[in-house]
């Protein structure tokens, strides 16, 4: 039997066949800090995306969602410091002449290059100084950059969110990469953010666009910090086959075992992003269970992350599970008062509706841990839905008070 | 001509045979501070109310609903310190033992008597405390004691909301006095809050009610501070007739001005509201017009008044359209993004989807004003709808971290 996968250093770069690079062109206020970053493979990959799903979408998300439809993947440029989103045709324009700088250096075709920006809303993309830097970008590509774009495309992220594993298909051995920024406009009705997820392994794009779609799904989908979705989240997963190992389909053993290794990768790269919410000091992961249905159990869980009593009150260690209960009670889900338990680590808080008999001292104590679970119990159905999420907190309203 | 509606002083005693007391019984937690208040009407009033629309519903909501479907009123006894929410089925006998012990000393029937709480829910009411203080509290109804309810039902208030009008019908004197907390957890979806309106007018049940919804859909639910939506949102109004009054029905030429003063009356208690939401230091007129619907028109207003990062710039004085547009986007509502103009005071910010002429210092200076308008223009429809809103400040979350 061949081992499972495991963790490897390396990030986007562990991939046989991806090169990376980060530089400062100028474009973020932050002096210093690298705001442009590019990701290669080596041949042409095949991509799977998905993009926020904000009917205001940035020029970047509209150019790479082109490009995906028509052809494989060969390279991913992505800025931060500005967001290039409403910015009407000139943005688009500027996103395409981002995508065409990388082309010419690499002689590779326009449409084979992906676009993201990230930052303020509505300012003009100060296009020149990024195809100034593309030709040096490109001459800096190397296999140990991985870290040096995860550091490039923070904004208000206080860590680099970085992941890499690997394991053997058939002999042949696969590696997946990941990178991600969150912080703040996280929101879980789409992706979130930006996130990068590189792969040696040989797999059609149809494969890669099912377990990416649902590794989304069951990651970046399943977090929120303030429930603000942004124009520009993206999440891009390529495959560029280099490991040469038998093609990965829903027939063969390794299947399986590759879907586990991208859910580890987005699974981790999404935990990171949200132990990283802007200002947060809370970690708390949601479970909501005994709903009528899945869609009512998302709900509850949805009006409780967004909650800002809720959130504020986290902030303040104080369980006041009321609050709790009634976001709950508004989110739109079927409740029967009467019927729902609430816990905090397993803890008994609220038992049939009304208060446990647990001493609220109890409570308070595991509310002082830094990470925790609160566990909704509806005793309604089968219906469960599981978030992450923070606390509110005064750093998160200085954070976003300006730019 | 009659004169129209003239402000006058006295709240909710202000019209004839409304009697109001408060005085402290020691529910509330903050020493000093009156936490038990009583309206009563020398004769049975006929009454409308609205309730939560949360499907938690604290204990004195479904007793004084019950009370509403069955009988007159006569007495509306409320309590901060406690919301009586999450009490189970002791919690519905502690609000009919607060309407009995009323009743008890008023000789009047249980039913008459309505019942409000509002403070942390989950926790057992100390019903002892107000059944013991109920005899004095009736001890010292008068007509002078407006202002003492006023701020007897203040939790973190920060200024009493109250207001009166009067106006003449066929020589009858008519007056309508108000009176009404917030602060926090305040939402558009409902009422929000306590608000408590009297009259003297003489009117059928079924005309106040019509009135009296259509004059909450316009006021409490037109405002939002943090999208959450309480356990114990009650609006209550009682006409007692005594103003002797031809009674006010649709085909009367007085019809409009008592529906107009009551509008006045209602709009300036949820203004107040908002102008006093926690932590507040901005008061924003939000205004979408040029939707496609009335409901997209909604949609699209609740989600800027209620997104985190539009409000914590506004705090910051930062117009960051950007966030405004964003929020927009993920509203659910239809938009192009190319048609969307955006205006502070007027001023345009943003015309078909990008950044206007108006150099960004301008905006800045309109921000710094306490109180601003801000109007989305869709330009797909004619569906528009406006809410009153507040920023997102430290102060909001240091308010709501503890109890």
């Amino acid at each position: 039997m061949e081992a499972p996968f495991r963790e490897i250093k390396g990030g986007i770069t562990a991939p046989q066949g991806f090169r990376a690079a980060a530089l400062r062109c100028g474009i973020s206020a932050q002096s210093g800090r690298d705001d442009l970053a590019l990701i290669v493979s080596e041949v042409p990959a095949v991509a799977a995306a998905t993009f926020t799903t904000n009917r205001i979408k940035a020029a970047p998300v509209r150019v790479s969602a082109a490009h995906l439809r028509r052809a494989e993947a060969h390279a991913v440029i992505a800025n931060s410091g500005n967001a290039n989103a409403c910015t009407g045709s000139t943005g688009i324009q500027h996103a395409k002449r981002m995508a065409r700088a990388v082309a010419n250096v690499l002689k590779i075709r326009e449409g084979q290059v992906l676009v993201c920006s990230t930052g303020r809303i509505g300012r003009t993309l100060p296009i020149e100084l990024i195809e100034l830097a593309v030709p040096k970008l490109c001459a800096e590509l190397n296999v140990n950059n991985g870290l040096a774009v995860a550091q490039a495309i923070m904004t208000t992220d206080t860590f680099v969110k970085e992941i890499a594993v690997e394991f053997g298909i058939d002999g042949a051995t696969v590696a997946i990469g990941g990178v991600a920024k969150g912080a703040g406009m996280i929101d879980p009705k789409m992706a979130t953010m930006l996130a990068f997820v590189t792969t040696d392994a040989a797999i059609s794009k149809r494969h890669l666009q099912s377990l990416f779609y649902e590794s989304v799904e069951q990651s970046f989908n399943r977090i929120t910090i303030d429930g603000d979705m942004s124009t520009n989240d993206t999440a891009i997963c390529l495959a560029n086959g280099m490991a040469e190992n038998t093609p990965i389909e829903p027939s063969h053993p390794a299947y399986g075992r590759f879907a586990e290794a991208l859910h580890f990768v987005t699974r981790n790269l999404a935990r990171m992003i949200v132990e990283d919410g802007e200002g947060a000091t809370k970690f708390v992961e949601l479970h909501v269970r005994g709903a009528a249905t899945v869609q009512d159990a998302r709900k509850a869980a949805e009006a409780v992350a967004n909650s800002n009593l809720v959130k504020c009150a986290w902030f303040g260690e104080d369980p006041n599970w009321g609050r709790v209960i009634d976001a709950v009670g508004y989110s739109g889900a079927k409740v029967r008062e009467e019927m729902i338990d609430v816990f905090f680590n397993g803890v008994v808080a609220v038992q049939n509706g009304i208060a446990s008999s647990t001493p609220e001292e109890k409570l308070q104590e595991i509310l002082r841990n830094k990470k925790f679970t609160l566990t909704i119990d509806l005793h309604l159905g089968s219906g469960e839905y599981k978030v992450f999420t923070t606390d509110l907190t005064p750093e998160y309203v200085r954070l976003n008070m300006g730019e």
